[in-house]
């Protein structure tokens, strides 16, 4: 028999500690005791125990999150088109012929009626012109600035602080159990990498998004560089999102969570592999501490028909409402 | 003053322990001693020091590995080509009008000097006809099938095995110190990702090839899958491959290792980040043990031009008969 050695076994007992104490704290304090908290800690128990049968290998640990509405704020519009409008006065003063030019003249005008009647094109039109043209690193440096002044309209607080802490808790409890954290978003890939690590602590290589081609080529120095170019890879939206899963990630999540129309695939795709599998859905049921816009509302992307599938496949929905005792950390 | 947890000095003890002996052993053993070992040790050693002023935090430690001539053979042909070729007959028996249309006919026919003829636009409808229009799990269970039984002309022996022990040892080493390795291949990453984690322990997610699209869809029961489709996405050689990282991994790696043309671009984009840098070409000069094509032997895809840039910008040229003791695990 080969001799184990003894430091082997010094780590063995040191981890044991270090987990039991770990342990003996409750790693969702934001949450109510209620069915979702308790479906996410039976996944969580189920899925890291080794005599368990629904016993995951921890290479297969992947857990996805969608961003807008399911791990921050998404109203009164996305971060990224607030971004990609308030980019539009700088645009304009390095290039001033777009002034008179729509859509951009209407941005500038400051006049968010006739913004809010803007057609795709008109929006496709000022993402392209804000979001590429550029070096990556001259992007990620205009988003990283503005993300620093920029302020939310209701909160009046950077967009970075308007995350919920119940899925910051989520997402760190499933780390602390050996799964993988992805952010699988319908917003710019290059964009939520920026702020990824320090938001989530999800490093960008975990982000998964709406990817825009880049450009390989040199400087007048012959120095290297990559050009972000208006030329769509792939739209990580409904069908897209569990293409970007094989695309970024190559294998299929055991956990997925969501708010939208947008999210289900994923979360379709994510219930189709074999075990056990985590499936949640966001429900925004909460008009006075965040917004209220589930299928009740009539408004927003959760139709009758996702909640009716939810109900059909077993999937927990999270009652905004009832389910988080608190939605941001700066709340009392 | 906060009180530290008596188990958090109990953990550091023990890492320290368990460093020390693992740091004893030489853990580039199929290396001889010479200036490419020692460039590497001494990246390592600086770059993990944090007293070093070329530390670089855990994070940022990436490292990109190309494949084919890089970490395993790519003679007489790029492995994957050989697979697309095996395929065929397969392909033939479900879809027997493909018996009598070229390049097919020519394929089946087994005549190599009429492959060896083939056109580019040959080779790709070969390609399209054998890597897509199947569901990605059907694709994945073909590409182990074949390999379990598919060996290779020279050595008999499965393709798996004609990896490079040395990179294999490079590798590890990397990531024992807090290094994540990643594949980034002209082949296609669908492909490698099926194997990356037998062998190369390197799971799927950290593979980076050239990529074609999927597209989701329904079976007859209402499961949700993905099919491989002909639609490229990125051919990840060339200016492709500091796109490809971008596109998968999203940051700049700080090491990177090649053997042809097909990776200037990517080692010049991996040198022209900020700090230290590992810059690392595998020279084929070694026809007894395995091929020389480097660019003396004026074929391949190792030009003088590029040796000469190697030169220039102190990259290290590892001489495959001179550095390294053995070649594959199973020399002596």
């Amino acid at each position: 028999m080969k001799k184990i050695p003894l430091y082997f076994f010094v780590i063995i007992v040191c981890t044991a500690f270090a987990s039991a104490i770990a342990f003996a704290q409750d790693q969702l304090p934001s949450w109510n005791d209620g069915p979702a908290k308790q479906a996410i800690i039976d996944f969580v128990k189920a899925t890291t125990d080794t005599g368990s049968p629904k016993f995951v290998p921890p290479e297969a640990r992947i857990a996805a999150f969608d961003q807008d509405g399911t791990t921050w704020v998404e109203k009164p519009m996305y971060t990224q088109v607030m971004y990609c409008l308030e980019r539009v006065p700088a645009l304009a003063k390095a290039k001033p012929e777009l002034k008179n030019v729509e859509p951009f003249k209407t941005v500038l005008s400051g006049d968010r009626a006739a913004m809010a009647r803007f057609t795709m094109p008109d929006l496709e039109m000022i993402l392209a012109a804000t979001l590429t043209g550029m070096p990556v690193e001259q992007f990620n440096a205009e988003v990283k600035e503005w993300l620093a002044k920029a302020k939310d309209p209701r909160w009046k607080r950077p967009y970075t602080e308007l995350v919920y802490q119940p899925m910051l808790e989520v997402m760190k409890y499933l780390r602390d159990n050996g799964y993988k954290t992805y952010i699988v978003t319908g917003g710019g890939q290059d964009f939520v990498r920026v702020y990824s690590e320090q938001v989530y602590g999800i490093p960008p290589e975990q982000v998964v998004g709406t990817v825009g081609a880049t450009r390989f080529g040199y400087d007048k120095s012959g120095k290297p560089f990559l050009t972000k170019v208006p030329k769509l890879l792939l739209n990580d939206d409904k069908a897209g999102k569990p293409e970007g899963i094989h695309l970024v990630i190559g294998r299929r999540p055991v956990a997925a969570f969501g708010n939208s129309i947008g999210d289900k695939e994923m979360l379709e795709y994510t219930q189709a592999g074999d075990g056990v599998r985590l499936i949640v859905l966001v429900h925004h049921d909460d008009a006075e501490r965040e917004y209220a816009y589930g299928p009740k509302s009539k408004v927003g992307n959760f139709p009758d028909a996702l909640m009716a599938e939810a109900k059909k496949n077993g999937w927990i929905v999270i009652s905004m409402k009832n389910d988080w005792k608190r939605i941001f950390a700066f709340d009392k």
